[in-house]
Order: C-alpha cells, then structure tokens, then sequence
C-alpha cells in the first residue's frame, strides 16, 4: 500500500545510513512527520502526539514508534514488517507522569542502542525540549548529535519517481490556481472563494486526487496585500483591491507551490505595475540562467542584479527547496536561495522562486516551481506570468 | 481587527499573569500560535518559523517577535501597539549560523529581563530543543521554567464570548457532516469526498464564513476502519464498506469536532451493530449524568461503567478539551477523560467525547462536541446518534 516501491525506500534508508556514518551517528531519531513518510512510506495524521522512526547501522530496517492507536494506520501505510512497528500505551498521551520518550528511551535499550550516538532533530518542530530532557535522563550513557535536517538533506535530490509526483502536482496547482481566479471576485465572500481552492486542491484531477496541503491557502486581500501568510474573513472581496494569492497543489504529499496576484480591477496602482514588471522581468532572467553547478546565493545574486536597475528591494530569500511535506510547511528547510547559501544545485533539486515583495500600501507575488535538469530547469506548472485582472 | 474586544483579550492576560505569579514564573515565552492568538489575537500562517509572545508581570502588554515579513500580519490581526511588535531579520530563518532565538534574548534582556525566572513551554510542538539551548546560552543569568501548558489551562474555561464562538462553528459542524453524507456514496473517489468535506468547512454558512481545521477530514474508509487518523486516497468509495469520519466545524480559529460512521450499503456488520448500540447507550448515559464538579476521572469511570455489560473495550482516553486551535491539533492539551485526571470540571468548559472503537475487521466512532452548563451540559452540534446507511 505503499506510494513507492520498496527499493525507492531502501535506496533512501541507505543513503541516510551513509550520511549517518559520515557524522557519526549510529542511531538516527527522526521525528518530522516528512521524514517519516519518506523513509518508511508512513502516512496518518497522528503527528500531534509524539512519535519516530529509529534508524540504526546495524539494523536494516527502520523501527516506527508511535501511539497503539496509529499501529495499524503504520501497517497499512508504511512497508515496514510487523516486528518494526512498536506501539506506546494511551496514558503516555499528554500525561503529567509518563513522556512516550521514556518508551522509545525503552527499545533503544532493548535493541542494545543505549550507549550509541544518537542523532535527533534538535531544531526540528515535532521534536520538543522536553523530549530531549527526556531522552537523555533515560540514556545516560548515550552521546547525543544534532542531525536536524539529515535526513531534509537526503531529500534534496529528488528521485524520477518523485519529479513525477511533483509534476502531477503541478497540474493540480494549474487547477487550483484556475479555480481562485475564476472564483476571487468583488462581492464574493473570501471564505467562499476559499473554498473553491482548497476543493480543487483536494479533487485534484480526473487522473490523479489531491491531497492536503502543508500550508492552507494564503489570500492577503486588501489591506492585507500588505503582509504575507494571512488567511481569509467571511468579508466579501471589494473593487480595485489587490489579492495576493499563496497556493499549491499537492499529489501524494508531493507540493508544488503556485503564487499570483490578482487585481479586482481594470487598472492596477501604478507601484503594483511597476514592481510586477521588475519582478517579472527579474525572475526570467534568473531562470533563463539558472542550472547545475551554481550555487543558491549564486541564484540570489543573479536575481538581485537582474532587478538592481529598479527601486524594488526583496530583503527576504528569494525561494527555497520544495517537495514531500506536512503541516506547518511545504519549505524543506535544506537549500535558501540566499546569499550565504553556498549549496551546489543539481540536476533533480527542486525549487520554489517567489520573489514577494510588500510595500505599505501593496503588495505583489507571483512565483517559479521547478526542477533543475541536466543543463538548465523545467518548470512544474504553466501559468502566465503576469497580474491576473477581475473587474 | 481583532476577533473579540481588547477587555477579552486583556481578561485573559490577567488570568496568564496570576498563574505566572503562583508558579513563579517573571517572564513567560508562549510559542504554540493557539496561545499567541488567544492573548493576542495575532493570526498568521506563520508557525512554519519560531515566533513568540512575551509577557512579563511588569509590562502591561504582551510582546510578539517573529520574522520581519510578518509584522505586518501582526500589526493587522492583533489588538498590540506597534511598540510592542518586534521582527527578526530574514537572515534568520533556518540558517545555520543565527537563530531566532539570539534575537529573541536580546529583546529579553533590552527589557532588564535576563535575570528573571522565565517559563517556556518545554513540550509543545513550534518550541524546539535548539531554542530551549540557545536561549539558555545566550541568557546565563536567567532560571528557566516548564510552563508547558500554562497558557492551555487559562483556555480551558471559556467566555461566553467564547462558547458564541464554538455554537457557531456547530453549526458549521452539521453542515460538514451533511456535505459527508450527501458526497460519501459507492463509487465516488475518496479525494472528491474530501473536497467537498472541506469546501463545506471553509464556506461555513451564509451568516458565518468558515475557517481551516487544525486537522484535515479524516475518513478511514475499508481496511484503513480498524484504525484512525488516516486521509483519502483517490479511489472510490465500494459498496458494503464502512467509512469513518473525523471532522468538525471551525469559526475563527474555534474547533466543534463531530465524528460519525457511514455504512455503505444497508446491512452494517454484526459487530458494528451491536458496538454501536453500546457505544450510543454509553455516551447518552455519561451525557445524562455529566455535570460540574465532577472530575474528568469520574465522567470515564461513568462511561466505562455504562458500557461494562458488553464486550467492547475502549483503551484510549474518552475526551478531551477543545477550543481555540491550529494544526496540528484541536485537543488542548489540557483535560483527558480518563482514569487519572482529577481535573473538576467547571462551567463553560467545553469537551469531546469520542468513544472510538477499532477492531481487526472494523472500527466505529461516534461523537459529542459539549458546553458544560451550571447543571449539566449543552450539545454544540445536533446530529443524529447512528450509523449512517448509505446503500
């Protein structure tokens, strides 16, 4: 039941291994519900209490630790055998005496782990403080590491089979993107307008169904085009404002973002003219030029020259790596397209350029989704670049 | 902009600050976003970065730091002067070299605060074990405290401009269950189901336009109803399957969650039958006898006492508190219905019981969403209490 075929998963499992041995790690925890999914196929919404994936060197398989209840949820979504499902009592849950990390603490013991390096998530959200205290207090012959974003760093290069789920994705986004301009209109309720997009995120296509997205829909309507990551009201949307619109669409858990700006009007302010053209112009150029064997503040800088004859300022990273992902974020929190990243992009990276820029009286944004190739980049939506107009 | 009037949200900080005296705490750094909406109003899709609120028993206001490109948003949405808005530079976010919480330490100790007893709430999701350490680094004079859910048990008994809040999204509930009923038929695709499932979430009703869900509809449909918390995939609906819904109305931000079972054909297994004449018997008789001044212990003790003539076992916690919430969960970390919780109850406290059963073959859930009353309770939805047949 699993998305991908097995090898797909035992190709990753190995490649953290190695990554592990580089560091140092012996035992990997990894607590992000990506992570989990991505290394075992795991897929249930039981990441608000906590849980993991344990992978070890000297183990083959990973060992998923989570709530008795979610045990079957693992069994029928992940390709792990039955022995690498463990399943922690309901009174661990949010209890004043009991923490599921005195559990886990419990196999790592069993397994012989306790006096091993072990690497977790120290900046990772789904891994608390708490978890940490702990963990340690049970393991005190264990030597912590912090492997925060190993395994984001596995995820990276994506495999064909992922740039095919990201591609999928993208003509989900085309539709979603289609569905908010046709719905995003003066006098419509922004929930209703809402509503229509995330029904056609979910409904995807007649081939392939939606899935959820990491990150709601974002619509900064008028004075809120000033900010980004608003939501919506139950106010109807009014003539000659501008809609900042944040979307994706997402197939198997795999996100490509979409991102434009509508105008409920004929004409446009002439700032929001100005600054589309720049940013528009701009981020051609950037991926006219971008390709393997440069790096993301190489990007950034390209970016920021393109548009230097300009008064536009983007003080904010230009985009960031994007693909499997949970709530709160579709960002894979690895690759910032930003002058102090000195990452080298790679032929299957994928990229999302969004270039927002909010002035105190508007904002505009519109966006790139797409994967490096051999000598250059293939976008993973189409969509025309330009403010949509809807007088 | 605010939700509720500033008295509510001043009401409220009041109440914090008490608890922060009795405890000993000076300073309390609040990271879960439900917490910062509800002493601030603040509304962002933000939590994807660390942000926070401040308060301290020696200034009125509460201070939100977090990243530059939200203060906007924060501006917007919350009831706080700009004084006490403070923002981050973008070179902060997930870089390897800063953290924000460098910047949080600074505002910190411009305040004179570096000495205080500080309360961090050490195990929730959004604060990470690496804030915790660079906090503690960079504030050595400081003496740090779990104030984990403090925050969580100020919410736990709501205003009554509060209990507004969650009847409506009742309301909201009833007409998601009925876009579920209505679209959840043989042959519809699982994905299709959803969108319309959350098409109603977000419409709400003519009168009041729905918000998003701290957790997406979850709907086990076939082999995946012996266990919850999973999503859809884009196959269809079969006949004779039983289909198991998680869902709940939303209405700025407050969670009415309401769970019902839908059979797919018009003779539901044996087994479902009889555990959900048990299941329905038990709660309308914990229903009936719920009142203040019981403890959450008394109300599980009652409903396992209500269903001891049968054979079905109910491992996991029988409810558990809800309110005002964002993902990844609409619990509230508070109350649980369960053997040792010796938490009264109270009035206006707001509770869900879902007695969830999962066997080998198939599961059944069934809910109440609840507003404790002077001397009893009040449902917050109205939804018959049946298996739903949809042949």
């Amino acid at each position: 039941m699993t998305v991908f075929k097995k090898a797909e998963y035992q190709r990753r499992i190995e490649h953290t291994k190695k990554l592990m041995s580089e560091r140092g790690v012996d035992l990997l925890m990894v607590s992000h519900p990506a992570n989990l999914n991505y290394l075992t196929g795991y897929d249930g919404w039981s990441f608000y209490v906590h849980q993991c994936v344990l992978v070890s060197l000297d183990r083959e398989e990973p060992i998923w630790i989570g709530r008795g209840m979610d045990a079957n949820g693992a069994r029928i979504t992940s390709f792990l055998s039955n022995d690498s499902i463990y399943q922690y009592a309901d009174n661990y849950v949010q209890s004043l005496e009991r923490h599921p990390m005195h559990f886990v603490a419990d196999i790592i013991k069993q397994y012989g782990w306790a006096q091993k390096a072990i690497g977790v998530e120290m900046d990772q959200f789904y891994f608390t403080h708490r978890s940490y205290v702990e963990l340690e207090r049970s393991l005190s012959e264990a030597t912590f590491k912090d492997a925060n974003a190993l395994v984001n760093w596995v995820r990276v290069v994506k495999s064909d089979a992922e740039i095919e789920m990201m591609k999928i994705a993208g003509t989900i986004a085309e539709k979603v993107m289609d569905a908010a301009v046709k719905h995003i209109r003066p006098g419509v309720r922004e929930c209703d307008a809402a509503s229509e997009i995330v029904r056609a995120q979910y409904a995807g296509t007649p081939a392939h169904g939606g899935d959820y997205p990491a990150i709601v829909p974002l619509m900064m309507a008028g004075e809120k085009s000033k900010t980004p990551h608003l939501t919506w009201t139950d106010a109807p949307f009014k003539k000659d404002e501008a809609v900042l619109l944040e979307l994706c669409g997402v197939y198997n858990h795999y996100h490509t973002p979409i991102a434009r700006t509508i105008f409920l009007g004929s004409e446009p302010p002439q700032l929001m003219k100005d600054t589309a053209k720049v940013v528009i112009e701009g981020l051609q150029a950037t991926l006219d030029w971008i390709k393997p064997g440069v790096t993301a503040a190489d990007v950034e800088a390209k970016w920021r020259a393109a548009i230097a004859h300009s008064t536009v300022v983007k003080e904010s990273r230009l985009g960031y790596s994007i693909g499997v992902n949970y709530p709160p974020d579709w960002g894979e929190h690895t690759i910032s397209l930003r002058s102090e990243d000195a990452t080298i992009l790679k032929p299957n990276m994928t990229l999302h350029l969004i270039p927002g820029i909010w002035y105190d009286e508007v904002g505009f944004e519109l966006d790139a989704s797409i994967v490096l190739t051999e000598n250059g980049y293939e976008p993973l939506f189409t969509y025309p670049m330009d403010i949509v107009l809807n007088p």
